[in-house]
């Protein structure tokens, strides 16, 4: 990777990221977040991004079978070669909002589609907020005549982009990266919102991955699956699985070929460790969380059977408590594991965290529970490392740990 | 029902609770409670029941595929016909103890058997507490020794016993009934213990029924598994299903006959609403719990169906604390119903809270917010109905809410 790594903490320290923005932003697009007022709060909550011309676009959705009705439109539109615009209300999921919301969602996209001149079929929408409130459609439609003024190709502008799609984000969430394929220079930038209600296969996650690599929709589209599936559906804060889950891979530049056996090994592989970058913010990022589990089953059957457990481990409240309290109680990640859907050998079960192996064949190893949990304590990243069996399977997990302030935040969060 | 229904609370508030608990205790049993120092809190923790002649009895187990030394024990000898003691080691899990733990175990019932005077085979084992510690053995050597000469047939003698298997609960959890078949009166009278680690399929927790009405060791089997599936295999604290579940019906009169055709509808239709007693009881005393969830789900394609979507919603920590914080996120309930592993008609989905209908056919009614928030904060159980569909299948699942206690209460709990 080339370019720089950027951090949430980068990310939202003003002038110092503003270079590391400029110097990653692809070409061949426009950016813009207003404040419309559906949110309470008064924070920025429509966002826009604009092709200069038609955008090549892939998208993965919510696995959820109540879907939101910006999913359903996009789900339809995607892959494609004619994209233009992609819009983000935030603050209003659109969701189980009937045949109302299905008709604001497509006066949304008519409305983008107007302002740019082009068909509403090229403009995908993304919404995230409550569920099942009607979309406040005079406020939205204020503010998206005020956010198409506002485009601009500024890092300033994505920035802007960026944060009006946050909800309960404590911090803008973008990470980038510049390389060289066939000697010429491109670059991805990538935004994603996401701290509550997020779990494997998808969450109340949006992000947009853009580029200036050449590719064409369905070379997009395979990619973006891959590359979804080892990085954001790796990653758990609560296991509820979100109505409306959208994960979209904008380029500015097609593909001259349609051959989708081309070597696009250089660019998967940025694409990847840009979201990876992001999964393991919005993990960090997770409503009250205190600490960061990277758990790594291995030992399965097969990957499928190492994904089930480790998602089960990962959801157990009593694993992610003893990760908040710093309490090497390996017994709760094994039980965990023992009741987990797929197979496991319970005589070759084998456990370390952070590195100290504890358990080993169904039996407890001796070790300094002391000195244990006060590197649990202090490590801001808990690292799990499972075996359960001799097969060949393996899954990797990250997962946030639970504390009071999820409690109170998600019990005092109001409809 | 003719007998009294005893609560936790009528069970803990002293000589009230003496004359119902005698009314209610089956013969053929001896009961005791000891404390042996295996809990560093000095509670109780060594329970003994014993029978005067051959016990019939019927086992269920946890379905984790990591089990306690006292459940591959017990597995291995229900149903039978020549039990002779069941006895109870609580603070302590014996599970995650490799042959250690094997070898604790078998000791344990040999070492009650002798003092019985019966074979090793003859006395059933449970435990309860930390995973993955090996017993104190000295300790518990003379705690089974104590527990012996304490065995005694009064009232006080089987709260003893029940006391003694409790582990963080904060009330006793005893629950009975007397019923007449054929002119003749009999007793059922339960014990049980569990508050955290709780899930659907077993959980952690022990339960002994005891009943002086003639069955054999088969019937008591199926009557068992069947009342099971209904009652304690529908509640869930946390969805961590434990290592050590146990629950055990034991009969001092052996059927004459060996005819499992007989009609044994009032006892089970008894022992059933006992255990459902019992299991709300698990729930409402669930770690840190402030409101008990009752959650019907309706309009599956198959009861299995139904299940999966009732364990879902259920387990959705979301839903848990829109429930904790007496909010109608109606939506959070939907949504986990949409992401469980079974078909939902999304167009079809009704949702009712406290009675009040507020979602239906994938659109949300109006209803006073504050009115049905003001209800589930001061209703003690909140009842949710979840039509999913135009099918035959439903499920009952009964949840307890997600606290800070519950919270600290598993992040403090040190290993």
């Amino acid at each position: 990777m080339n370019g720089p790594q950027l951090t949430a903490k980068d990310a939202t320290s003003g002038t110092a990221t503003t270079p590391s923005v400029k110097d990653l932003l692809p070409g061949g697009f426009r950016f813009a977040g207003v404040t419309a007022g559906i949110k309470a709060s008064g924070k920025p909550d429509v966002s826009l991004i604009a092709g200069n011309g038609p955008l090549i676009a892939a998208g993965v959705y919510t696995q959820n079978q109540i879907v939101a009705a910006p999913v359903l439109w996009c789900r339809q539109r995607t892959p494609s070669g004619s994209i233009r615009a992609v819009v983000t209300v935030s603050g209003n999921a659109n969701a189980c909002t009937g045949t109302q919301g299905v008709a604001d969602n497509r006066q949304i996209a008519s409305t983008v589609a107007q302002s740019i001149g082009c068909h509403p079929d090229d403009v995908l929408v993304m919404s995230t907020g409550v569920i099942g409130q009607s979309l406040p459609m005079p406020k939205v439609l204020t503010g998206l005549e005020n956010v198409h003024g506002q485009l601009g190709t500024l890092a300033s502008d994505f920035c802007d982009a960026s944060d009006a799609i946050l909800t309960t984000d404590q911090a803008r969430k973008i990470s980038g990266a510049s390389f060289r394929v066939d000697e010429n220079e491109y670059r991805i930038l990538a935004m994603a919102k996401g701290a509550g209600m997020i779990a494997p296969n998808m969450a109340t996650f949006l992000c947009v991955m853009m580029t200036d690599y050449p590719l064409s929709p369905d070379t997009a589209q395979s990619i973006l699956t891959r590359v979804s599936a080892k990085t954001f559906n790796c990653v758990s804060v609560d296991g509820h699985t979100s109505t409306n889950d959208t994960c979209l891979l904008l380029s500015s530049a097609a593909a001259r070929s349609e051959n989708t056996n081309a070597d696009h090994t250089v660019f998967e592989a940025q694409a990847s460790e840009v979201a990876l970058q992001l999964a393991k913010r919005l993990v960090a990022d997770g409503e009250g969380a205190t600490h960061y589990i990277a758990l790594h089953v291995i030992g399965a059957d097969s990957d499928t059977d190492a994904g089930q457990i480790a998602r089960t481990v990962a959801a157990s409240n009593l694993v992610k408590t003893a990760i908040t309290g710093g309490d090497p109680n390996w017994g709760r990640i094994v039980s965990a594991a023992g009741y987990a859907p797929a197979k496991l050998y319970p005589d070759q079960v084998k456990l370390s965290i952070c590195g100290v192996d504890i358990y080993r064949n169904g039996t407890p190893l001796k070790f300094d529970a002391a000195a244990l949990s006060a590197k649990m304590k202090s490590a801001a990243e808990v690292p799990l490392h499972l075996v359960v069996g001799p097969g060949p399977g393996s899954a990797m997990i990250y997962a946030s740990d639970l504390t009071c302030d999820y409690v109170r935040f998600n019990s005092e969060y109001t409809t």
